[in-house]
């Protein structure tokens, strides 16, 4: 399926983007007008850009109903400081009730009954419930355009960031499941992680891997093996020696599953891989 | 715990910025330089940010070890188009691999064995794995600074979006479990979501909700009722009114809740709001 931008309305494609970049951090971002009024409202269009200057960017995009521009917007423009609070499950209605379009001068803060604190370096407050939150000085605001569903990118750079002591493991690090942070989804839906969807993919070597071109064509053909096992197999950055191959295969119960066929020492393979012991999958498939 | 940018080394604080900022989606990006060889590479400093123009940003930051740029960046300065891949689990061990540094020139498709297909309007090939590919023009990059950890934000407008039939479900529209997506965390983590994770939050009224401050004192002060029970009541634009509210409780099974006192009250109330039964639950709660 194809879909045109230039051929469908912009709210429509607003929709497809939506439900097709997925999951979406949530930046909660807490602003003052020049008159002191605080705002706080979520943002699904955000991310971290870079760590020097420590960068995160959200959007505060012109409305596509009437093209009209949101209080964050316009505060960022006054006050060039916003407080990034990240939202955990915990929260989550209280942050989608601050969303409702309350009229300008309106403390979400009060009426969605959430927790203001001070911030340290810059004025608007930061919000107790949050696992962590960011301190920032807004560097510059990017318009995308003119029009409604128009993108402006907030560029902040961090000055000062909390994390709860309660998230941190025993080593002093963040835990994801700890933070129990949600996540956008297209439409009405939102990601909470669960503990049986975190894997760990080990960073590629900082030896190169040899690649899928390197693979023998009957393991790179392999009906047995899945394309992320292939993956695995062709992240190492050398195979094992002619030696310790011969050695691995004298075993009479490699042996005889290599009598088998391809399919059979494939799968003995797949049962190393799954274990995480890719050196000895390697010595069961090369000859 | 506070963290002051400025009093730790960046590469610590890199750290720090990728585990809170949580779970950010991937850009399998699909890039040429003006020889016309392709590279292929993932970044997770990426998201939607506009609708109108279609607008995706993702940053191939500046190397934090020796502040080279990666050749993402470099493609999208000579050639400015790039193919934003969504990558589904299936393909995560093979888009792992295509991050290792290999050496310009080399084409990180036939490392990755993945498979590219012709774009339809720009140079750059997309990945055939992936659910959802995007052709962009590259309008813009926004360097954030010069030194190591340094982001680059590259503005990209969709000007094709090709989804796959398959993920589709029976009206027409994207399902998050049918894509099978990941998204990155700090570290060697991946997400995968999880069905058990995925859940609504009805978008708030048009109609304004009365707010945590309109809310009883006993209701806000609950200690049954938690913050996202109370975040659902106070998302209603109008309580009921007295006939209805005498009429609900004068029922006999509701009545003898009502004299075991307010947690039981609250309990009741409770039970109807995970029925998403808010009306009632507000029926309950109030004199």
């Amino acid at each position: 399926m194809i879909i045109d931008p230039s051929a469908i309305p912009h709210s429509k494609l607003h929709a497809w983007l939506q439900s097709a970049v997925i999951p979406r951090p949530i930046a909660f971002a807490s602003t003052v007008d020049n008159q002191g009024n605080i705002n706080l409202s979520p943002f699904s269009f955000f991310n971290v850009f870079g760590s020097n200057p420590p960068t995160l960017v959200f959007s505060p995009s012109r409305r596509g109903r009437d093209n009209s521009t949101k209080h964050t917007y316009q505060n960022v423009k006054e006050v060039p400081e916003v407080v990034i609070n990240m939202v955990r499950y915990a929260m989550v209605e209280q942050v989608s009730l601050s969303s409702c379009e309350y009229p300008k001068g309106v403390n979400e803060f009060i009426k969605s009954g959430l927790t203001a604190i001070p911030s340290t370096k810059v004025k608007p407050p930061r919000v107790a419930e949050s696992p962590v939150s960011f301190e920032c000085r807004v560097r510059g605001v990017k318009e995308l355009g003119d029009q409604g569903g128009a993108g402006n990118l907030v560029i902040c750079e961090v000055l000062l960031m909390h994390v709860k002591d309660e998230v941190l493991d025993d080593q002093g690090r963040i835990d994801p499941l700890k933070m129990d942070l949600v996540a956008r989804m297209g439409g009405d839906l939102y990601l909470r992680m669960q503990k049986e969807g975190i894997f760990v993919v080990p960073k590629p070597n900082e030896k190169l891997g040899i690649g899928f071109d390197a693979l023998p064509k009957a393991v790179r053909e392999s009906t047995v093996l899945t394309g992320n096992e292939l993956g695995r197999l062709a992240n190492v950055s050398a195979l094992p020696d002619t030696t310790t191959i011969k050695e691995f295969q004298s075993q009479p119960s490699v042996q005889s599953v290599l009598q088998q066929g391809t399919q059979a020492r494939h799968r003995l393979a797949q049962y190393y891989l799954r274990q995480g012991k890719t050196e000895e999958a390697w010595k069961v498939l090369l000859d």
